[in-house]
C-alpha cells in the first residue's frame, strides 16, 4: 500500500480495503502457518493444535446504535442476547463446524439495569444450551458512549474437514436456506415505527423476529458438509453482497434468476415495490448461501426437507472470463443483466 | 439474586456482583460440564476438545477514554496494538499456558487513518510474531462514540495441566515477578502531562514505557507451573485488589511485608509520598503473582534469575479463620495492620 492510501481514511478506504492493509501490516510468520488452515478472509478461522482435530474460531460484535437500538419497540434484551451469540454461531455453520464455545464480554456504560443484563444473558444462554454450546467467561468493560456486546465462539470440525468460500466449480447449483429479506423488512418494520400503517401484526411480528432472533444453521451447515458442498457462508451483507465474496474466493462467475429467490409472502405483500431490493440487498438473513453439483443439490434438498428446511436453488456457477461480468442475473422481466456487486460496507 | 438486586444499576452492584448475577443467569449445563474445566471467574477459562489437550481461552478489551486516550503525548498506534494483545496473554501466562492464536476485533468511527491501524496491527504483530502466536482473523465492526479493541487469545495447556488461583496453602511463599508499580507511575506522569516537573527524561520514559508496553509473562508461566507453584494470577488491579481474588479461591489468608515490595528506585525517587500506594493499588503490572512451597520458591528464584527475570517473596500464605482478618501486611513502620482489600472496580 503506497503512503497515498495510509493517509486516507478508513471511511475512503472501506471495510474490505482495510481488512486487505491491517493484513498486509502483519508478518507473515504471524498470518499464516502450517497452522492456520484457513486465515484471515474467510466466515472463520481453521486453526490445528498440537493434538486433536482443527478447530474453527470466529469473533464479530454488536454495537449500540450501529448494529441496534435501546429505543422502546425495538429489541429487547434477551434478543440481544441471542442474536449477538447467533451471528457468531452462524458463521460456525457456515464452515460446517459444530459450534462448542462462545466467550462475551460486554462494554458498559455502568448504568445498565442489571436486570437487562441478565435478560441478556438469559438469551445468550438460552441459545447456548440449545445449540450446545459452553459460555467460559469473557470480560467487562467500561464502554462510557454505547453498549457493546463482544463474542467470540469456537467450533469443532468434523475429522478435520470444513466449507470455505472458495470451492465453487462451474455447473454448481448456488443455493439457499429459508427464505431471504425477511429480516431486511422487520428492520424496515421497526424504522417506520414498530408496525403501524404495515399490515397485520402477527405477519408484522414475524418479520420483526426474523431481525431480532435469526436463528443460526447449525444442523444444516453439518448437512451441507456432509453431503457435498463445494463452498458455504452465510449471509449477513446481503445475497448481492455476500455471493461476489464467495465467487471472488472461487475464481469463479454466477448466473442468478430472481424469479428463483425464496422471499416469503409477507414480504412480497409488505413491500411490494421493494422486496427484490431487500432479498437481494437487505442483509442479515443469516441463512447459509452455499454451492453443490447438481445431483447432490436434489439428495440435500430431500434430507433438509425432512428435517424441517428449505433449500432452494437460485442460479448456477459459471466459468468466469476476464471481460465478462462475475455475475448476472435474469431479472422478473426474464432479461439478464450484470449485477452491480458490492458488500455493504459499514464505513462507506 | 432479588428482584430488589436486578432492580439495580451495574453502578451500584459493581462489576463482581454484575459477574455473579450474570453467571446465575446462564443455564447450568452452558456454565459448567466435564468439557469446561476452568469456567468463569479464572484468569482464562480452560476448556478440553474432544480430542487433544486441554485448551486456554481469554477475552479482553481496551476501550477508548477509559483504557487509552489517543491525545497527542500518550500512547501511539503500535504501543496501543502491543497492549491489547500483551493484557489477554498475560492471562495466559498467569495460567502456565503456551499462547498459540488470538482474533482482533476493531470498534472503529470510521474516521481513523489507515496508517494508524497498520501501525497498531503491526503493534499486535511484533509481539504476536515474538511470542509464537497467530493472528486469526475477527471482525471490524462500526463504533461511532469510541474506538475499541477487543482481543481473544488461545493457549495450550502444557499436559492438560494450568494453574488456577485457587491452590494456595498455608506456609507458601507470595511472590510476584519484575517490580510493583511502575504502570502506575507511568500513568501519573503521562496525566501530569508528558514528563515535566518528574526528573529525567530516560526515567520517566521507562515508567511510561511499562504503562504502554507491557510485557506478557509467558515463559515465566511455563517456569513456575513447571516449578511447583501452586497458584497464580497476573497482576492487572493492583496487588492488593488482586491478591484477595487468589486468597478467597483458595480460601486462604495471607500476610505481606510491605519492605519486602520490589519497588523500581525510580518510583521511589519520584513519588516519595505515595510509592506504596502506587505499588500496591495502582493496576496493570501485567507481572505474575504466584504462590509456591518455599523449597520450590528458592530453586524457582534461581532458575529465573538465570533467564533475566527476578522473582520476589513479599510474603506467606496463612490459614484463614473466620474471625480474623484475611489479609495483614507489616508496613514500612514495622507494625502488621490488615489491609483494605477491594479491586479496581470500574463502575463504583
Amino acid at each position: 500500500m503506497s503512503a497515498g492510501g495510509e493517509a486516507r481514511s478508513v471511511r475512503e478506504i472501506g471495510e474490505f480495503g482495510l481488512i486487505a492493509a491491517l493484513r498486509a501490516a502483519l508478518p507473515a510468520a504471524v498470518a499464516e502457518g502450517p497452522a492456520l488452515a484457513v486465515g484471515i478472509g474467510d466466515d472463520a478461522a481453521v486453526w490445528r493444535p498440537t493434538a486433536g482435530e482443527a478447530l474453527v474460531v470466529t469473533a464479530d460484535g454488536l454495537v449500540e446504535g450501529v448494529h441496534f437500538r435501546l429505543d422502546p419497540g425495538w429489541t429487547d434484551w434477551r434478543s440481544l442476547g441471542h442474536k449477538a451469540l447467533a451471528v457468531n454461531l452462524s458463521d460456525l455453520a457456515a464452515m460446517g463446524a459444530v459450534a462448542r464455545l462462545a466467550t462475551v464480554t460486554l462494554g458498559l456504560r455502568g448504568t445498565e439495569r442489571v436486570a437487562d443484563l441478565t435478560a441478556l444473558y438469559a438469551g445468550v444462554g438460552a441459545l447456548a444450551e440449545r445449540a450446545g454450546v459452553l459460555i467460559a467467561g469473557g470480560d467487562i468493560v467500561a464502554s462510557p458512549a454505547a453498549l457493546g456486546i463482544h463474542v467470540t465462539a469456537i467450533g469443532e470440525t468434523r475429522g478435520g474437514r470444513v466449507l470455505r468460500r472458495a470451492g465453487a466449480q462451474p455447473g454448481d447449483v448456488v443455493a439457499v436456506s429459508g427464505t431471504l429479506g425477511a429480516s431486511a423488512a422487520g428492520l424496515r418494520l421497526l424504522q417506520d415505527g414498530a408496525a403501524g400503517p404495515r399490515g397485520g401484526a402477527a405477519t408484522a411480528s414475524a418479520l420483526i423476529d426474523a431481525h431480532l432472533r435469526p436463528e443460526p444453521r447449525l444442523a444444516l451447515g453439518g448437512m451441507l458438509l456432509a453431503g457435498g458442498a463445494t463452498a458455504a457462508m452465510d449471509l449477513s451483507d446481503g445475497l448481492l453482497g455476500d455471493l461476489p465474496k464467495l465467487l471472488a474466493a472461487s475464481g469463479t462467475g454466477a448466473r442468478l434468476d430472481a424469479a428463483a429467490l425464496p422471499v416469503a409472502a409477507a414480504v412480497r405483500a409488505l413491500f411490494p415495490d421493494e422486496w427484490l431490493e431487500l432479498a437481494t440487498r437487505g442483509g442479515e438473513d443469516y441463512e447459509l448461501l452455499f454451492t453443490v453439483p447438481p445431483e447432490a443439490f436434489a439428495a440435500l434438498r430431500r434430507d433438509a426437507d425432512e428435517f424441517g428446511a428449505t433449500l432452494t436453488a437460485i442460479g448456477e456457477i459459471a466459468e468466469w472470463r476476464a471481460e465478462e461480468p462475475v455475475l448476472v442475473m435474469r431479472g422478473l422481466g426474464g432479461v439478464e443483466a450484470p449485477v452491480r456487486a458490492g458488500a455493504f460496507d459499514h464505513f462507506r
